[in-house]
C-alpha cells in the first residue's frame, strides 16, 4: 500500500492532516440529516440534540502517569471541559477502559482513585462504563474513552440575555461560531503547561520539577463567568494549543482574531523550556485552560469574575475580534505575526 | 508481578472473573452517591439520569469484517440496543475511533459506509466523535467506542400502564430487576449466530457459509412490542449469551427463571456447529436478539407483535419466572439442568 492509502499517526495528531481525514472520510460518510442543533458537521467540542449536550473523547496519553495528573484525571476533565465550553452543565460521564493484557492492578487502582477524586470534586458522577482487555502492544497500557452528557441551565440563558443587550448572538450555546468583531478574547491562565510537562517527563529533560500539567475540570470556573454574563463563545485549547483553538474560532466565526503577545500568560519556566526545545508555546496543548469570547462591554467584569476563581487567577484579556480572517499576534517587539493552524502535533500522545 | 496483580484477557471476557474486576476495582472507586435513577452500581445495560438514557460500549471484534457485518455495524447496533432494551428511544450516538497506524483507508471507508447505512436504517444519527491513531500492535486494526443517548417515550409509559393492570412494577424502565414470578420470558429469535459465525470465519471452520452474524438494531422491534404493552424487562444476550443474560436477570430480579429447551429457537446449522466444536449455544453471544419479560396475561399478544417484525419472526415464549433463584432448563429428554453464569467467554473478541 502507498502512504496515501493508509492511516498514519500524523493523521491522528490534530491539525490539517487530521482535518482532511475527518472531512474526507468521517464526515462524508457519517453525517446524515438529523435533528441535532449542533451536530457532526459543526465539529464543535460537543453535540447538542433535544437540548442534551453530548460529547466523547478517547485518551491515549503516554506515559499514563505524569506530573500533575494521570490518564484517569485527564479523561474525566477532558469530557467535563468539552461539555462545559458550550455553556452546559455536565451531569454524567461514561468511562470505557481498553486495557492492555498484563496491566498492573495497582496502577489501575491508582487511576480509578484519581478519576473518583476529580468526579467528586467537580460534582460530575460516572454513571456507566465498559471494560475490554486486549493483547499486548500498541496501546501502551490503557486507553480511556469518556463520553458525557450535559444540560442547559438558567445561568446560560441569563448570560446570553446579557450579551444580547449589546449585540445579536447567533447560537444559544457558546459555540465556536459565535464571535463577532469587537468581542474581547480572554484566556483563563498560563499556557503550554500540560504539553511541556508531559514531554519533559517522558523524555527526561528535567523541566517537570518546575512545570506540572494544568489538567483540571473547568465546569466550576465557566459557571462563575456565566453568572457575570456576556460570554458568547468558549473553547479549551487542548491538542494544537492556543494556535489551533484560535484558528478554529476564527474560521467558524468568519472573523479575524488579533492577540497581543505581551498579554498571554506564560510562566518563565515554560518559556525557557520552549526556547530550549525549539517549540512554539502557542502550539502546545493545555488541559485546564479556556479561551472565552465576551462582548466588549462585559470584558472587564468577566475577567474579574474569572480571576476570583482558583483556576482563573492568571486570566488576561489577550486580544480582540476584528473584521477579516486569520489569527495574528502583535509581538512584544512590535511586529505582527501570522499564527497559522498547526500542521500536525509537535508533541504526540499528550491527551 | 504475580498473576493476581495483573489484568488478564480472561478478566475482559465477561463472566465471573470480569464481575470481580468490575466490583473490586471499578465500582469500588468510581461509584459515588449521585442523582442517577439507574447508575453505575446497577450494572444495567444503560444508565438513566435526568430522564436521559446513557450508554457506552467499546468494540474490539477480531476480524473487523465477518459474515453478516463488520465492526462498524456492530458498534452502531450495540449501543442502539443497549439503550433500546431499557425501553428508551435512542436519539443520537457518538463514535470514537482508535485506529492502528497503517490501517487501510479503503477498509476505513467500508466500515464508515456500513455505520452510515445502519444509522440511516435505524434512524439514529451519529452526532459527535473522536479519532486517535496509535502505534502498531495489540488493537488489531481498529477499536470503535460508541456511546449513545436515549429519551423516554409515551409508548414506554403506556406499555408499563398496561403491565400495571396485572401487577406492581418496580422500575419505570425495562430493567434487569423488573421480573416477578409468573412473568413469561420471550426470546426474539435464533441463538448463537453471531458468535458461531465469527468463530467459524476466524478459524476457517467453514460453517460461515450457512451461519451469518445476526447483528441488527433492535429499536424498531422493541418499539413495536411496547405498543402492545405489558413488557417489564428487556435484555440483549450479547457476550456470554442467553446463559449470562438470564442469570443477570435472575440475580437482579431475585427470582428463578425456568426455560424449556424445546422452545429455544436455534438453527440446525448452529446446533451442529456447537456439537462439533464442543460449545454450549446458550453461552454464545448474539448481536440482534432480545430477551423480554412480560406479564403472563400479555405474553401471547407481545409474542404475536414480535413475530410481525422481520427481526422477531422466529420469536418464542421460552420460559417463565418463578419464586426462588437461579436459571434452570427443562431439557428435551425430560431432565432439569442448572444453567450457571459462564465463567469466562468461550469465544473471545466477538464484540
Amino acid at each position: 500500500m502507498t502512504e496515501e492509502n493508509i492511516i498514519t499517526t500524523a493523521e491522528g495528531a490534530g491539525g490539517e492532516r487530521m482535518d482532511s481525514l475527518i472531512k474526507n472520510y468521517i464526515l462524508k460518510h457519517l453525517y446524515t440529516e438529523d435533528d441535532s442543533e449542533i451536530g457532526l458537521k459543526d465539529l464543535d467540542d460537543s453535540a447538542v440534540i433535544n437540548d442534551i449536550v453530548f460529547s466523547t473523547d478517547s485518551h491515549t496519553v503516554d506515559p499514563l502517569f505524569f506530573p500533575g495528573g494521570d490518564i484517569g484525571k485527564l479523561a474525566v476533565c477532558g469530557t467535563i471541559n468539552d461539555i462545559s465550553v458550550l455553556g452546559a452543565k455536565p451531569i454524567a460521564l461514561s468511562s470505557a477502559f481498553i486495557i492492555e493484557e498484563g496491566f498492573g492492578k495497582d496502577d489501575f487502582d491508582r487511576i480509578l482513585r484519581s478519576m473518583r477524586e476529580v468526579s467528586i470534586k467537580s460534582k460530575v458522577p460516572i454513571v456507566t462504563g465498559d471494560t475490554k482487555v486486549v493483547e499486548r502492544g500498541g496501546i501502551k497500557g490503557m486507553i480511556i474513552n469518556t463520553s458525557g452528557i450535559g444540560i442547559r441551565t438558567g445561568n446560560l440563558d441569563k448570560n446570553l440575555e446579557e450579551a444580547k443587550r449589546y449585540r445579536e448572538v447567533k447560537s444559544r450555546w457558546l459555540t465556536d461560531s459565535n464571535l463577532a468583531p469587537g468581542d474581547a478574547i480572554i484566556l483563563s491562565g498560563k499556557i503550554a503547561e500540560h504539553g511541556i510537562s508531559l514531554l519533559s517527563f517522558r523524555e527526561g529533560y528535567g523541566f517537570e520539577s518546575e512545570i506540572k500539567s494544568d489538567v483540571a475540570p473547568l465546569n466550576g470556573l465557566i459557571d462563575e463567568i456565566l453568572r457575570e454574563g456576556g460570554v458568547v463563545s468558549a473553547k479549551d485549547p487542548t491538542r494544537g494549543g492556543l494556535a489551533n483553538a484560535l484558528n478554529e474560532l476564527s474560521e467558524k466565526s468568519k472573523v479575524m482574531i488579533e492577540i497581543w503577545e505581551d498579554k498571554i500568560p506564560i510562566s518563565n519556566a515554560v518559556r525557557s523550556a520552549c526556547e530550549m526545545l525549539g517549540l512554539d508555546p502557542l502550539e502546545i496543548g493545555n488541559e485546564g485552560k479556556v479561551i472565552v469570547g465576551v462582548v466588549k462591554e462585559k470584558a472587564e467584569d468577566v475577567l474579574n469574575a474569572m480571576k476570583k476563581h482558583p483556576l482563573g487567577r492568571d486570566a488576561e484579556i489577550i486580544g480582540e475580534v476584528k473584521e477579516g480572517k486569520g489569527v495574528f499576534m502583535e509581538t512584544i517587539v512590535g511586529g505582527r505575526r501570522y499564527i497559522p493552524k498547526p500542521i500536525g502535533d509537535p508533541i504526540p500522545r499528550i491527551c
